[in-house]
């Protein structure tokens, strides 16, 4: 039953060896890993503007280009230094990677866990403005936006426990759609003024400039308008996603991405400025620019407003593709849970797109689904990890001094210094907005990871086999020490009893006692049995069953030679309706985890199925 | 250290043979299980002032001293029953033995769960109403009426964790101050008015009278009084709690409860009619009449309000002494969980008082603390209980027809037609502000009794040994038939290999592969390790690595004889951080999960410990 509403809703089990047919082309593969990046040009420009509008007010739309020229800049510095990234790192060049791989442990596991926490703050993040789009056109659902948030979480990590190509189709059109309707936007308001010549009203009256603008406000300016930046990492950690040429693919994937974003975050500049849109209001920038263009009630708007808000949750898919690829490259090197890096019955990695759902799922619930809470604390994650990725490429190229080395590690080198001064910029000022939680979570995390690693190392260590493995096993028999626990004389004490006469010769059945009279009553019935087996009775006087057992235990543990084992043989009963089982005594439960910190105590468990 | 603070709270292990010297004499037996009752008389004359004050006026007083009257009336008359009652049943003579023993099994458990839900409000209600003695008292506090509450039903159950004889102590002292204070008040209050010659003033000015009285207001105003009644029970199913002779202590204390509360019952609605006291006031009725005897700050007056919020919780202990003695009643007959009816390390029912304390707190929790929500709950089951215990007394005496039995059944009956009258009335009247819920959950409450009792049932048939158990013991060595599942050959692998020699001869070591290079490189290991040991090696390109073992183990386990075991041998590891046991596949959880499921099939488990 189970099963089939899983295989329902996940689709049926996929073989290893169907891995390959689950990649992305570049047609599929562009949308679902450069949703990020292009979702978060609809509202870069807008936060550009609430820094610099206020201090501006009229004269903000000219540093407004500026700042858009140097993220435009910066975002070329980043694809180059990522088409080199490409290069060098075929099987997926994340900054976990290439920050590991050139500048050693620590700085990568900073990487990871700066990735890790920015890739759950953009699921929550883009969920939440997702959904504050939607009860925006539909403000009756405004009470419900925690349920709302959490259903499209959850129906992302549905999607992605599906399978790659799947999620691809799924979440791919969407993005096409906002892509084309913003251009539509971009062309026809571009088109009416400058062709048709209409001069458009400006919705709230700004004043004359109460300052000039200083390189502080330039660089604020510019730190908030780097939200455009993020996800860029996203196509380089997936090429081996990718169909083959993986790299080739994903180069041009990379170059796409930089063309749309650049058109994108260009155009919606412009006509901001064209159309003197100001954040603040109860429309976002974009939303104020198409009811200018198209009008308050037309179709094109409420176009622009849904597939925005769509982009945004398909953004969160995102993380969901790239998040659980990461975890397993983590898994796989130790320093998380080995179960991260297995792939489920449907090639994904079940564990991360589960856990990640449930920590943003969290997030969402203890925000009430307002991203205001959260948006402090994104994107000094990524930031941190941009400038590892690109510090460790800049050492690498010293270190192999492959080809035209200089030139690319200059651009590596730039693109490290920027992208650092950038991210000491966004710490400083949201420092106390929250981005204090970050700069605590990731050494916290860092520790974390490098407790796991050492732990693994442990148990390994613990495991290994120092001698030849072959004279460690037992030449002749042994002898075997059976206890039998007896508290009635039943059917399942039978069976163990049983069972015991199969494994071993040296038996001993024991009760603890807690009265008199019924204990004299069990000794006659096991007289009546007639086996040359001895009962061994030990008081109770405080009612410790369990601890009088292990205490004996634990005597005749003492008694035996090396490499002896005791065993214990209990009954286990099987009870099929779960709610019948919390009446009965856990106590086998109980005394397996206490026989399981003796390393000469074996228990075997007989299983007794209780019929209905 | 967690047996340290362990005992620190809650006193040091006590022998089963200590039983007898934890019981109580009349001196602190009266408090303990008189408070209830007791309490209640603190706001039943609130009770029926508010339902004859916004009919009558003025003229309500002269009403108030007739439902007064048929009140004690009726409390004679449930004391004289329940003084039969213990005659009758000397191990404790609660509803549920009673009806049991003469209705039969569903009235008995009818009572026991109309009982239990009682006791359970009991808690709720009177903690409530305590904190809210103490926050007018310090309305800085009232933000934190929910923890306050928590906290006073926390110190009740650790106290009662401790053991019966020092919880007597611990809280029959301030019955006994509110008692005297109370009497304090009385006679002091009747002094000024009749000796004195004072004329109280009274609070609020009265008008002339709206209606009449009529029957149907008279019986309201009886059954809103009948909260003084509640408590009544607690004597009786008490008797094992007294010392010896413990059922003439028994009815010495009931004797002395229904004195005290004639005495404080009546002498405080005498009080309210002399300084004509009004209800829907800031304060209560009592705290009126304090405070017009003794004045707004005297000491007296605080004496009384304090007194008051300690009875109020001194009543939720009733609860708490009686509560898990019904639960080890019911769970000896197999109607609850077993581990109701075992004594804890203090000799205290633990499993029972932890169960109140949770329910109360979870209900406390959901009402806001507000004992409003609580109060038209309250009192129905406890009268569904009185009923039918009288019958279930008035029944007997007809059965046994013993003594002077048709005066004792007439006692019986009338208590029993008066009780079930006055709880159809209850019922009735508060029906739409929450009866519902109680008459809902009593048939629940008593359907899940009763399925538990049948599975219990099922249980010991399914384990009844039918034939002679001597024959069911084998009586010739059989073979056992052993699986090693085989994942790295490690230390943990060898020493499960180990134990199979020693248990049998018969052993397989099984392994599913999931990638074909890692497999090769295992058995060229295994093939040195040179025993003569088959290895199994099974492909999973799922990668479902457990369900393929799982159905080796079935296929294996249809080839089995009649009365064969299949034994799975599995290493456990034992690591000690818990935190680290997360990071291990619990792949031998789920293993254990569902090999006791199959009926043949053994699981020993080797431990083996990971030192850190």
């Amino acid at each position: 039953m189970f099963k089939k509403i899983q295989s329902l809703f996940l689709g049926k089990a996929l073989k290893t060896t169907e891995l390959t047919s689950e990649k992305y082309s570049i047609v599929w593969g562009l949308p679902v890993l450069s949703s990020d990046a292009i979702s978060s040009v609809a509202y870069a420009c807008e936060e550009i503007l609430m820094v610099l509008i206020p201090a501006l007010q009229i004269a903000a739309y000219k540093p407004l280009g500026y700042v858009a020229l140097a993220i435009t800049v910066l975002l070329s510095i980043l694809i180059f230094s990522y088409r080199q990234t490409i290069d060098c790192y075929p099987n997926g060049g994340g900054s976990y990677i290439v920050a590991t791989d050139n500048l050693g442990k620590t700085p990568g596991l900073i990487a990871a866990a700066s990735l890790t926490i920015d890739y759950v703050l953009t699921v929550a993040v883009s969920t939440c403005a997702g959904t504050a789009a939607i009860t925006s056109a539909f403000p009756s659902l405004l009470p419900y936006k925690v349920i709302i948030t959490v259903a499209l979480i959850s129906l992302l990590a549905l999607g992605n426990l599906r399978g790659m190509k799947d999620s691809a189709k799924l979440f791919g059109i969407p993005t096409y759609l906002f892509i084309l309707s913003i251009l539509i936007m971009i062309l026809t308001g571009i088109f009416k003024v400058l062709v048709l010549g209409q001069t458009p009203e400006a919705a709230v009256q700004l004043t004359e400039p109460m300052q000039d603008l200083t390189i502080v406000l330039f660089l604020r300016a510019f730190s908030a308008g780097c939200t455009a930046l993020t996800g860029v990492e996203a196509v380089s950690d997936g090429i081996p996603n990718f169909k083959e040429p993986s790299q080739k693919n994903a180069k041009i994937v990379l170059g796409l991405l930089a063309g749309i974003v650049f058109v994108i975050f260009g155009g919606v500049s412009y006509l901001a400025t064209m159309y003197q849109a100001v954040p603040f209001q109860d429309r976002t920038v974009v939303a104020q620019i198409a009811i200018q263009i198209f009008g308050q009630h037309s179709i094109m708007f409420y176009v622009v407003q849904a597939t925005t808000a769509v982009i945004l949750v398909m953004a969160a898919n995102t993380a969901f593709a790239d998040l659980p690829l990461l975890l397993s490259y983590l898994a796989r090197d130790g320093y998380i849970a080995r179960q991260f890096s297995s792939r489920g019955k449907r090639l994904s990695f079940s564990n991360g797109i589960v856990l990640l759902f449930l920590i943003s799922s969290g997030l969402v619930i203890v925000v009430g689904a307002n991203s205001h809470h959260l948006i402090p604390l994104y994107s000094v994650g990524v930031f941190i990890s941009f400038t590892l990725s690109q510090f460790g490429m800049f050492k690498r190229w010293f270190r192999t001094k492959e080809g035209n080395w200089k030139h690319k590690a200059l651009i590596n080198g730039l693109g490290g210094t920027v992208t650092a001064i950038t991210c000491v910029i966004i710490a400083v000022n949201k420092f106390f907005d929250g981005a204090w939680i970050i700069i605590l979570c990731i050494p916290f995390l860092v520790l974390v990871m490098t407790r796991i690693k050492r732990h693994y190392e442990k148990v390994r260590e613990n495991l290994k086999v120092d001698k030849e493995p072959s004279e460690l096993i037992f030449k002749q028999k042994m002898p075997n020490h059976i206890i039998v626990p007896l508290q009635t004389i039943n059917k399942s004490f039978i069976k163990s009893l049983n069972y015991s006469l199969v494994i071993g010769d040296s038996i001993e059945v024991y009760h603890v006692s807690t009265d008199e009279e019924q204990t004299k009553k069990l000794v006659e019935k096991y007289n009546k049995l007639g086996i040359d087996i001895s009962l061994v009775i030990e008081q109770a006087p405080y009612r410790n069953v369990n601890e009088t057992l292990i205490n004996y235990v634990d005597k005749k543990q003492g008694e035996l030679n090396k490499c002896e084992m005791l065993t214990i043989v209990m009954p286990q009963f099987t009870i099929y309706k779960w709610w019948y089982k919390i009446l009965h005594n856990q106590t086998s439960m109980f005394l397996r985890q206490s026989f399981k910190k003796r390393r000469n105590v074996a228990v075997v468990t007989i299983p007794y199925i209780i019929h209905e």
